[in-house]
């Protein structure tokens, strides 16, 4: 039962065929696996076009094998985020296809090809920003979406930027992530026409505030198509510009 | 010239036949329209897809008439946000087609038609961030995109939100807007499959602190498909909603 | 002398047999133990009708255990808060009944059987939040109350919390406990018609500020038979539930 | 249907005589009434056991009449809180019977007596906390409790709290309401074995932050019965006291 | 008494020809007036090359006049800031020279004509945040510098700031005024080779919060020739743009 | 040249003997000792009554020493505060009388005896609160004041406080530490008359802030005697308390 | 009763005679006056050694008079802060010889006069901070203390300071009031050896918060002799040192 | 191509004889470096006319080296700052002149002698801000300063501070380094005649909140002559403090 289905279900909703209620019951049907220690949402596929990803901080790494092995049984991209090698060494094991991105502390099984259709960019300020673009780069991949790298071209060598201009110009979406003040989003979302997703990071020292003023500085951006995501937070960055990337390869 | 133009014009930069320079140069190209207090960025619409907007508070209302004719000479569709009913009265004078939509406070001559195909979707939890709704709406509306509203759907009665669920979920994208505790886009995040767009609005008492509360738990939501715009920015949410409808309506 | 005895003496204050003043001076009689480094609340189960419980952190082993014999002399029930493995090897050593919920970091002593008539249930979102809510559920049951554990039910998947609902749903009291966005006790407060004792946990990242965006999320549900305790504060939740839970317990 | 119907409901999917998702079916049965402007939620005094309240603040007048009619045609009782004279001379004129709370600023019909056993207590500090007191009574009384109401008890002048004490000492819950430095309820809270609900009102000046000083004090009250809600929300103290009452008067 | 005497007095201290202390005694003997309800600091020109400045707010329309009387006596510009139309009628009663500049809320007389050589830029977002312009403008201007004034080139369109490049760079110092996401300085000072002086301005809504938001960005501007003053305080920035004109103009 | 020096010399400037400069010159000439990475104020003695106390983190060892060696030259008593064991063994071989205070980490030489009329009291909530409690009295009595200690009497047991009464009340100035909720000054602020120094701890958790929440708490206390020093400030309210209890041995 | 006659009782509790009990029996039997809407602590007279205070904002005019004559009949000296000029002609009626300080919107009787011995002095760094100084003043002398007042000696200006040095130096108490950047207090107190009580005030713009910078300059001094009141707090700064100035009269 | 060429090249412009996009093209065209892992910013030197620097933290020590490199060869002085001894270690092995400031963490070469004509200042309160006082006077050194050191001179002894005062006075610059209460900054730009770069340490505890009190101080300085950087930002004053310097040195 994927996403065609469900848009024939709500297809028989407004053709009266079905009530309201009784395809919210079907949709509830699709149970969850049980875990014991966690409930693994296969449902999510369906709800919301992609599986779900593991996060591994504060789960013991029994935990996370378990979860992996209900995943990969339903889905061929698997994610897992914040993971160290150790993780990566176990889940090796089980899936001589599991790559590791050092930088971005993430394992991923990436079986199913990407998009041949447009791409994202990733664009960061510097290069202490990397981990968050790498794990924002990877997840877009595993979503499914090429991605463009374009790092260290921060506003304070702006002529560094100007040069990428043209490869960023036709994303369809742009993650722009930086710390420190935060403007180069400001910046980017000024000369593009495609949506741009900013992201935070905890970059920084004294006034910084952990990456609070570079998440007031993309809050407040003059620039309207910004908008923005919580500090650090490139999974979440990668996970909605494949999004958006997917609405733009629908037949409509 | 029109955004056509300038992926021609960066398809030969890629082909090498111009350099990115002179690429850029002919952009800068178009000049801005000085008015003396206010420079009309008319480049605006070949950078960004979208004409520029008149934010009306702080400026004299002379200055809003002298940018809103110089917009208009240019742009079909114009759109002047948080004005109010003088403003559109002496704007009515100018453009007998301007409207006024009250709640939002919005002026705004809307000529060409919007895409046929898709739509987005408006949700609000309460009466009271009717304003804000409006304004995205409204601006959705304006640069081209067909608009669901949904509105007082908050989970202090989850009912209300399930019933709707079958219009909210076929959207391209999904703005949400609450104030008090802002859990609506998080809830509305888990159940659907395209982008949502978090507003925080500034309704509320005592520990909202003007619309912190919401905007921290539209930060930290749990549904990953959530990324967030600043309290009371129905502006820039309907802005970035319309990019992603259009850019899902692209032939790729 | 009990709480049955201080109500006797207040109706004696009452009809006037005895002064306001005499009677605070009787309560006043009963004397806490002085252990040189703390003054042992023994009072307090008169005035409060539940014992005093040690709270670990800060205090030396010798002085745990200490407090421990004082209080165990009085009481049949008796608990620790945030203990770790080498304060439950000494307590077991002293009180063979002694257990230990690891995941709580709770040791306690569990001789008096709950009350047979009713439940509270302890609700969480995510599975980093346990710690906080088994804190909660072992308080509730040391303080006389049986406990439903509903665990992992986060709105991300709203599928499995509405599962779960008519457990939850005659609960006496619920306690949700949640970090990140801390939506949770805004959805379940919603649902049911019992008092919801919401916990933000410092759980997440970003601008999660360590609890401070649940807090106020929580703060502003507009669920309003929703209050709050401090973050992370999984006793404070148990005690109260467990006092609203007794309240209705009294033969009226 | 009433909360024993649902009661019967949920006893019929624990004998497995209908699934949990008919249950929950038969819930949203109930449709709320469609004002066009507010969706009136009829539904709620069934999930929750009590009725909607209306909230004046942001609602046209002729929008509050409209949801007030809706309201009476179900409930024996009806409040509107922070309503002012006018709103109350208009619904005078619908119901003889409305009442006008002038210090709490609250319109309510009171038709169904109070229940007779138990009562709960509204304490304050000062003379300047006395709106958000009298509107935790108002609702409280509104919502089925008897309400005794102590005033000025400051800490200041410890002694005229202790002169109410044994007053206090038999609620079923107490409303400890408190702005400047919000310390009543933690000595409120130390004294009895009830549940405490603090309200920190915006009461004081300078470093009180408009509530946020007593906001942090309660939330870090030493006293573990003491759960808070939103700064000045007397109404949702007044309803969860009531609650707490209502818990109490159960025949188990 | 001016500076080149104090500087002589300090030659004779290096020299051994007088003792620190009878110097300091010399500096604190030029005595300031004495208007009963303010201190008139004379002695201010001497210690820091610039005459004191009337800061309008909180003073008393006699009062304002007083001090400036005084000060007219011993100055030839003379500044004051942050004053409404009444309070320039009375000064140009005093003084027909008095001119007033209405966007900054400035009155002055200048009568000392500016340096020849060289010129300070002062740079703004956009039309909002003009007043703060203004007064830096005016305060350079009365302090004697040359000033260039170059508005509305926001990062929102990057190509009017990159337009005006060439006169920006020349500048001894450039004063950059930005609200909203206060970008525009670290975009600045990324391109110039002087020092800049970010101002931020309370213009803006939302999560700017009143000038909080463009505060922190520039404190933690990337562009390491950014130093900082005080939310819209636009007479500070002017002040210093002019000192560091004026050391520019020394003869070493 | 001592106190008594000090005020005759004001004494000849009030009799116009000699003139404000003089004096203030000659205040300027008893020397500090320069240290090279230190400059010693052996001048604060004569200026403050109280000589220098060695605040020793982010201090070397060896320049703890040099400090320690200089000070003693000049004064009976000397105190180091924030100090571990390996400085007390370093300063005890320099000098036999040197003590060191374990809980509050201080080293100190008490060879002046305390005043023999009236006394202090140091009053603490809580055990975690002993570290700050006992910075405060080890500094009261160095700078000459007998101290009463009053420790574990937090409000959650008032009756504690109660018993203790009459041995705070006749304090010439009360020091009260609290963390968490910090509401014992203001108890203990409405029940003495005299002036009350209010010290926040950071202990606690969740919403505490590291003392922010007694912090607040203590700035807006309802009792008008209570003033306020840093968070963990134990130093700054014994050296004020004893500066009170030294003004009340004044002959006057 | 007086604070002789209470000193004598914990004379008596302290050899013996009488057990605590009784005493805080004894003390708690004079009642305070209950007015209906307010519980007038005469009581506090005893207990603290000062009258109670009328704080005016918030209260009825005839609240005000009504409890101005109920302290009338038993102080000689009575204070009604944050008062205007309407209630000072209300109160001028009923005791003639009722003044008022319209800078600090102070009404006052002043019928016990000031001590001779020793004085306190207010120094404040602006005019705009003069409100608060002047009720600080205001409060000193009704409760007793001589007050000196050194106005408009902000450390922009350092010698207007230091020329008043001599006068400030003898001070038994020295209340110093800044706003801005709050830097007085820390200067004053290096300077002198008797407690200095920081005011801060929200005089200031931008990133003064209101008060808060000023705020936490004081709370941060380096000067150990400073303690802090709330901002604004005029009256508690001019009670404690009143209080401090009462305590240095003691005949020890 | 140095700033002498970019001066000519901007005459060019003014004098028509280039366009002003040409002129930016001729900027655009010299080239970073591109390390892969790092874009070097060779072109700074001439948008800037200071050499990029480079920040230790968060890169390799391989990536450190191959910067190190590559600025080497275009420029005679290098600096590194926050780097440890193993840093410069292997720096020393590359270049033998390479220095080590231990307490500022610096490694610089400075082959290119500092401009004979005026110096800085660096003052600072404190030992314990030394480190930040170090990395600025070293940045200001490297980029062609002569540096005068005044360190500990803080207000709490304020006549150390006036000792240094004929030192101090003649400085181009002063750069101001104080943590605590951050006064320092305040009082010597009411004393001097140039402007003062202030920098807020994060030295202090409890409400210090790792440097934001005096950040705040600093910010709203009653004297106009202070600009403010980032906490601990002792490179960004030292750089703006020599930009300074270096303007004061042009042959106008």
């Amino acid at each position: 039962m994927d996403e065609k289905k469900i848009i024939a279900l709500f297809k028989k909703v407004k053709a009266g065929k079905i009530s309201t209620h009784e395809a919210f019951l079907k949709l509830r049907h699709l149970p969850y696996e049980d875990l014991g220690f966690a409930k693994v949402d296969h449902h999510r596929l369906m709800r919301t076009g992609f599986p779900e990803v593991i996060f591994c901080p504060g789960k013991r790494i029994e935990q996370i094998v378990a979860i992996f092995k209900s995943l990969s049984r339903r889905n061929k991209n698997v994610l897992l985020t914040r993971a160290d090698e150790k993780i990566f060494g176990k889940i090796k094991k089980i899936n001589r296809r599991a790559a590791y991105n050092k930088v971005a502390g993430a394992v991923y099984v990436l079986e199913k090809k990407p998009a041949k259709s447009g791409f994202i960019s990733v664009v960061c300020a510097g290069t202490a920003d990397l981990p968050v673009a790498e794990e924002a780069a990877v997840t877009a991949a595993v979503f499914g979406s090429c991605v463009e790298r374009v790092y260290d071209v921060g506003v304070a060598g702006l002529h560094r930027l100007l040069d990428s201009f043209d490869r960023i110009a036709r994303s369809r979406c742009i993650i722009v992530i930086a710390g420190m003040d935060g403007v180069l989003p400001s910046v980017v979302g000024g000369l593009v026409s495609c949506p741009v997703i900013a992201v935070p990071t905890s970059v920084g020292y004294g006034a910084n505030f952990n990456g609070i003023a570079p998440l007031l500085t993309m809050l407040n951006s003059c620039a309207p198509n910004v908008s923005v995501v919580n500090i650090n937070n490139g999974f979440g960055a990668g996970y909605i510009a494949s999004l958006i990337h997917k609405m733009s390869l629908c037949k409509n």
